[in-house]
C-alpha cells in the first residue's frame, strides 16, 4: 500500500512582492522563481524525492526519506540567497489527493500566504525511516504517441502546445477525481502522476478517457519504490517499452 | 499596427538526449531544463524581450529589438554551457499566431526536432531599427481575482491549481481563436499574452467568456510598445490600477 | 585526533574543451566554471561539508560525512547537466596535506587530466560512519584585521586586492609546509584553512609570520566538528569573538 | 591608444550581511557569490565586456560598449534576484590602473562598502559610441607552459596550486607595478592581463621576471578590440600559436 509523503512548497508573500514598490522586471520574476526550481528540484532530487513547478509560487514535491532537519536545511539555504523565503508543509497518506490536502492544511493554518508576518513556517511531520516500505510510492510516467511526428513536425508551436496542454488538462482533472492521484506537467509532452495503489485497469481506463474527450493518444509506464526517483525510475523504464514495443500501458511490477 | 517578432526556440533533439542511453534522473532533466529557461529568459529579458516556458523543450520568445546576431550569440553562449544545443526560428508580422507559424516553419523545413543531424539552425529574419514603432507589441497581463482569498487559502494546493489552470486553458484556446493571440501561464495566477491590436471590447468578450465557461473571474491589464518589456511593463502598472479600483480591463494608452 | 576527509574534484580533459574546435567565449567558460563549482559547493555543503573553486578545473572538498555513493551521485548529476564530466578522487587521514596527496594519486593513477578516454573515474574510499567522531575535522577561519577601513575604503580596487592576496599567499604557504594544512581563498578577505590538530600557539606563529612576511594583519577562529560546517560554523563563531573583543586567536573549543 | 573602460562591482554592506542575524552557512555564500558572479559575467559577456571575480565582494570588469543605461539594468536585474545589492563605479583611460583607480574613487566617495545606507549607487561615465576606436582595449592571455604535463599530473593539487599561485601572484605585483596592468586569475592556469599599449618587448620582460622569481615558465598570446571580448579572443587564438609553434609571446596584430 502507498504511502506517499507531500510537502507543499510555499514561496512567502510572493505575489505582493513582486508589484513592491512597484511591479519588477517580468523577465527578472522569471528568471528568479525557476532558478528557484531548479534549486529545489536538485536539492530534493538528490535525496531521491521529486519536485514539481505547479504554480512556482506553489511547488508540490514527493519527499519520501526527506526529514524534516532536511526540509529545515532547504529553508535555511534558500533563504540566504534568495530575495524571498519559502513555507513548508509536510503530510503523508495512502492518498496523494489527502497527503497534499493536510499538508495544505497546516500551511494554511499558519497564516495566509499573503501575511506578512507568516515567514519561513515549517509544519506537519515525515515517516520514519523503520516505517518506510517498498511501495510507498507509486508514479506514472505518461506521454503522449508519436508526438513529435504528430504534432511538433505538422503544427505551429502554439498549437501543439495546446494539443498537449488539453490532453494534460483532461488527464489532471480524470486521474484527480477518479483516481486520487496528482498530475503534473513536466515539459515536452510528459506528465507524471503521483498516484495511490492503481492498477493496470485504472490506467487504460484513463487513457481511454482522455482519448475520448480530447482525442490525445497516451501511453504510460508506471513503477513503485520506497522514494520517488525509484518509483519515477521504474516507470521510465517501463515506459520506453511502451515506446519499443507499441503497448500503451506497461507496469515495472 | 503591432508589428510582433516570435522567435521559436526548440532544443535539438532532446526527446532521445533525455533517454540515451538510458533514462536520466527526472530531477536533473528538471534543473536542466528550467535552468536554461532561465538563461534564455535573462538574455533576451535584458534585451527588452519575454520569454516563455511553454514546453520547455519548445519555448516562445517574444524578440522585439533582438537581432539576427544576439540570436546567434545565444546559441553560441548556450552551446558552450549546457549539454545540449538551440535551434531558433524567427518570423514577425501584425498577427502573433502567423508570425509563430512562420517562425515554426522555418524550423520546421530545417529538419525535424528529432532529427540528429539539424543542431543549431538558425532562421528567419528580424525587424529592422528603422521599421520598429511604439505600438509593434501589445501585451495584456491577466490574473485571477482575489486568488489567494479564493483558492490559495481556501482549497488544497492542487485544487487550486486545477482551479486556475482551467481558467488559464480556456483563456488560452479562446484568445487564440477568436483573437489570434498566444497565451502563456507565468506562474502563480499570471497569465501573459501576446496580442494583436484588440481593444478593451475584446478583453471584456474574453474575460466573460472564460467566466462563463469554467467559472474563473479574470481581470486584465494591456499596454503597448516597442518591445514585450515596455508593452508588459505598462500592462503590469494597468493591472495595478485593476486591483486598486476593482475594474476588471485597464487599457494603458 | 583529525580524521580529515578530502576529495579531489577534477574536471575531464578541460584545457582542450575549452579550445575544441577553437577557443570558447571567455565570459561563457567564466559562467560555466563559477556555477558548476556553486553546484558542487550546494551539493557538498548541504551534506555539510565544504568545497573550494581553487583553480576551478581542480576542485578541493573536504567531504567528511558524504559516502561513495553520494559521490557518484554527484558525477551523475553533473553529467546529466553539464557539457563536462568530473572524476572523483576521495581519500583521508591525520593530515589533510597528506589526504589531498593520496586523493590527487589515485586520480593521477587513472589517466591524465587531459587524456580523452579517462572520464568520470571515481576512485578512493571514505571513512565509514561508525568511525566517525567530533574532532574528525579541524577548519580555521581567518580574515584581515579591518580590511574595509584600510583597503576595501583606502585603496583602489586592485591595490587592495593585491595586498590581501598577498596576506592570502604567504599564510597558504606557511600552512601548507609549517603545519600540514590546505588554506583556500573563499571571497572578501576571508581565507579558510583546513588543519590537522594545532593549537593556539600554531595560529599565533601563523599570524606573526604573515605580518612579519607581507605586513597583512590577520585574525582567526578555530573548529572542530565532525564535519566541515559543523567544524566551520563554530569557527565562524568563534571569529565574531575576535571582531568583538579586539583579540587574535579565538579557538572553540 | 588604448583606453579601457573599467567597472567595479561592489555588493554593499556584504561583510556584515554574511555575520546578520548569525554567520551564514559558508557553501550557501559560496554558492550565492559564484552564482552572482556568474550572472555579471553573462550579462557583460554578451554584451563583448569581461568580469573578473577578483575578492567577489568587490570585481572587476572591462565594459567597453557598456553604457549607463546597460550598467542601470543590471542593477536592477541583480536586486530583483538576490538578497543582496550592488554598487557600480565606472571609468575610464588609456591606463587600466588609473581607470580602475577613479572608478574605486568615485564608489567610495558615495560612502563606505560597509555604510547601511550607501545602496545601489552607480557612479562615474563610460565612452559614448563615435569616441570607441578598434584598439581601445588590449588584452593578454597568458598560460602555464605545459601546466599539465609539470604540475596537474604530477604534483598533488595543493602544490601545483601553490606552483600556478605563485606565478600569478608575481605577474600580478610585476604587471601593475611595471607596466600600469590588471591580472587576473581566471581558473586552471591562465590569468588574463588587461593592459595599456604594451610592445612583445614587454611580455618578454615579465615572462623573464616571474621566471627568475619564482620558476614559472609563462606565455602569452596578446590581442587588441573595440571591446575586452575582441581583443582577448584574438589573445586566446595569438596564445593557441604559443601552443603549437613553442612560442613565447604572440601578438594578434
Amino acid at each position: 500500500m502507498t504511502n506517499t509523503q507531500v510537502t507543499l512548497v510555499q514561496i512567502d508573500n510572493y505575489g505582493p512582492w513582486t508589484v513592491t514598490p512597484e511591479p519588477r522586471r517580468e523577465a527578472d520574476l522569471q528568471t528568479m522563481q525557476s532558478r528557484l526550481y531548479a534549486d529545489i528540484s536538485q536539492f530534493v532530487g538528490n535525496r531521491d524525492g521529486y519536485t514539481f513547478f505547479t504554480r512556482f509560487d506553489n511547488m508540490i514535491a514527493v519527499t519520501n526519506g526527506l526529514t524534516m532537519a532536511d526540509h529545515e536545511l532547504l529553508q535555511e539555504s534558500v533563504g540566504n540567497r534568495y530575495p524571498v523565503t519559502l513555507s513548508l508543509g509536510v503530510a503523508t497518506g495512502t492518498s496523494p489527493v489527502q497527503a497534499l490536502s493536510d499538508a495544505t492544511t497546516v500551511v494554511q493554518d499558519a497564516g495566509s500566504a499573503q501575511d506578512e508576518d507568516r515567514r519561513e513556517c515549517l509544519e506537519g511531520r515525515t515517516i520514519d525511516d523503520p516505517h518506510r516500505t517498498d511501495d510507498d510510492v507509486q508514479i506514472a510516467h505518461f506521454d503522449v504517441v508519436d508526438a513529435t511526428g504528430q504534432y511538433t513536425d505538422e503544427l505551429n508551436a502554439f498549437d501543439s502546445f495546446i494539443q498537449i496542454e488539453q490532453g494534460y488538462a483532461e488527464l489532471m482533472r480524470h486521474m484527480r477525481h477518479a483516481h486520487d492521484s496528482l498530475s503534473f506537467f513536466v515539459g515536452g509532452d510528459n506528465v507524471i502522476v503521483v498516484c495511490p495503489d492503481l492498477e493496470a485497469d485504472d490506467y487504460e481506463e484513463a487513457i481511454g478517457h482522455v482519448e475520448t474527450a480530447v482525442d490525445v493518444e497516451l501511453q504510460v509506464g508506471v513503477g513503485r519504490g520506497s522514494s520517488a526517483h525509484d518509483a519515477g525510475f521504474a516507470a521510465k523504464h517501463a515506459l520506453e517499452v511502451c515506446r519499443a514495443d507499441g503497448t500503451r500501458v506497461e507496469l515495472a511490477w
